[in-house]
């Protein structure tokens, strides 16, 4: 089948995991997270980012869209696991609360787009973090750089309740109608969550062709809610599914992110037919790609598209008997079902060994970098 | 850690997983499961239930409580793979609408209790299916039955609007007041579902110490509902968790289970540090344990219990660092890390080859199975 896409990371997060998971996420931010992220240097990202790549291969994703601190480190690791990225670097100039010291990273941002200039699998993104967090000055150079550079324009959009109340008490506008006040909002945007939106906001986002990526676990584990995708698709929004940090809902796993997407909105809506599994499965793959203007490349295995694919071992008592594909894939598979990876025409992973990262390697540095973390929040 | 206690499935329904599920579960039982029910026989379920046990052990469960027609067969493919099971006879006197013949299997059930006399590994139980489908008389009738052989009096209760209905047209009253009634509520009762509660239901079932099973994702699937399970732990009530049938949800994977049950609450609640991995971990080992009145048996890791345990391989991407375990268990491992299996001090599963059962033969047979399921269902 065709590679799972992932059109929401931060994927160097996943060197924490866990911790401190129990608190509500401000607190555990603020009291676990923020102090050792203030520590955080390239080659850390680089260490975490390669234990991302390696689970997402390990689990069928094909290709991601990330958003970091030292994205030069992700797209190093990325480069090196021969996965298909965008990759942005996390960009503000208003701190989030107690965030410690904003980090410009304009200039990172920049050195990107001509280290990865044409490269066959790494595209480049611009990502202004988030309305409350970003200054409409810097939210329109933003916007220049991208157009310069003809890249997608990825912003976390209206996520949480405090995200939109902080842009309210800023500009007296939500989130969505600030970016539209700015003359933003248009084709070129990604947008990440979109769980608070009204109908007006949804019909605008449609009008607009904003693109939206849908995080379902980490919505639901921070307790932020749930996007109205049923009315987002119906409405003939591009969605694709992420799985966001796994610093915030602990896995990278695209198969887990298809089943919750699929049963949360049934039990939400109380309508068991509601995003069958083929459209939670076209999320994924086509969804995705489209997202990320990529569904002349790939989504799907048809003749002239990226060879993208991944092979699952459906000769398994969980898999068996089959009688739609489409289900099973949704609600029964498994990341760990995936035995091959090609990516770009390159065999990535072979019987579950990656071919082109030193997993076991990889496992035992990121050991040791979360005793440092322990020791660094201390 | 212990292995993982599945207080409530129908093991055998794993040959209709994925078979027309796109549909509301009354069209997709009317339209495409009844008819082949009707024709169900003890060799189909024999079948089923060994590749339902052979998806329990890779995903490490090493205990489970089963309900169904043909129950004896349930019981031998138990007992040839090793597992420790709680098994009863699904019984009614009236059928649920258009089930087509009601079986009355009172019978069977008493021949169970001969057959598995003293069993290391197998319980019989006495399952009446539910309030609007048994008869008080019959309800009464297998209360001495459970009453005789000491065993469990299990029922499903409460777990959709359409059941609780039925019982109100029926007596009067909730499926909960109305055993209350017939006098039958006390610690031998086992109430699988309890979605619909009232708060003083509640408090009746705390105080008729009946115990309970959570199965989150059959009941999100369905469109059910979601159980009050805080409401339910802070009432003291013991509370196991469930897959329900495959054929429902599509998974007999606890940690999936798990998953679902610690996320789902904290968005239904919006309260970000309700049912913590602890309290979810708990609820599927010595919470099942207690379900199942074998506290002192498994559940745990002690001198004196048996040697019931499982072995994750955790030395992997998704699963490094380690800051948590309990998090870990329940938001990003997943069936398949788990990779041998130890019941009652016999190795089950090693290197994740189950020793007890040739998987190969049960998932090649069971694929044929589901050609035959296709053509009677035409």
């Amino acid at each position: 089948m065709p590679g799972l896409v992932n059109t929401h990371t931060h994927a160097a997060m996943a060197c924490f995991r866990g911790l401190a998971d129990y608190l509500p996420i401000m607190q555990m931010l603020q009291e676990h997270i923020f102090s050792v992220e203030a520590k955080l240097n390239g080659s850390m990202v680089y260490q975490a980012s390669l234990l991302a790549v390696a689970e997402m291969i390990k689990s069928g994703t094909t290709s991601f869209c990330d958003i970091s601190l030292f994205a030069g480190d992700v797209a190093r690791a990325a480069q090196e696991s021969g996965m298909r990225a965008w990759i942005g670097e996390f960009l503000h100039d208003s701190p989030a609360p107690d965030h410690g010291e904003a980090v410009s990273g304009f200039q990172n941002a920049e050195e990107l787009f001509t280290l990865y200039d044409n490269h066959p699998l790494i595209s480049v993104t611009v990502c202004p973090s988030a309305v409350h967090t970003c200054s409409p000055d810097l939210l329109k150079n933003l916007r220049r750089m991208a157009e310069k550079h003809d890249a997608l324009y990825i912003i976390h959009l209206s996520g949480t309740g405090e995200e939109v109340n902080g842009a309210k008490e800023r500009y007296g506008a939500s989130p969505l109608m600030q970016l539209d006040t700015l003359g933003l909002l248009d084709g070129r945007v990604v947008a990440d969550h979109c769980v608070m939106l009204t109908d007006a906001e949804i019909e605008l986002l449609a009008r607009r062709k904003v693109k939206i990526v849908h995080c379902p676990e980490s919505n639901i584990k921070l307790v932020s809610g749930i996007a109205p995708v049923p009315r987002m698709l119906a409405a003939g929004i591009s969605v694709g599914l992420g799985t966001g940090s796994s610093g915030a809902h602990n896995a990278l796993d695209m198969f887990g992110e298809m089943n919750w997407a699929a049963k949360l909105h049934k039990v939400h809506s109380l309508d068991p037919t509601i995003l069958p599994a083929e459209t939670v499965l076209e999320m994924a793959t086509m969804g995705g790609a489209r997202v990320l203007g990529a569904e002349n490349e790939i989504g799907s295995l048809e003749p002239g598209k990226k060879a993208d694919l991944i092979v699952l071992d459906l000769n398994q008592p969980h898999l068996t008997p089959l009688y739609n594909i489409p289900s099973h894939m949704v609600y029964a598979a498994r990341g760990a079902d995936v035995i091959h990876s090609v990516i770009n025409g390159r065999v990535v992973m072979k019987n579950r060994v990656i071919a082109t990262l030193d997993e076991g390697k990889i496992v035992s540095r990121i050991g040791l970098l979360g005793e440092e973390i322990k020791k660094m929040r201390g």
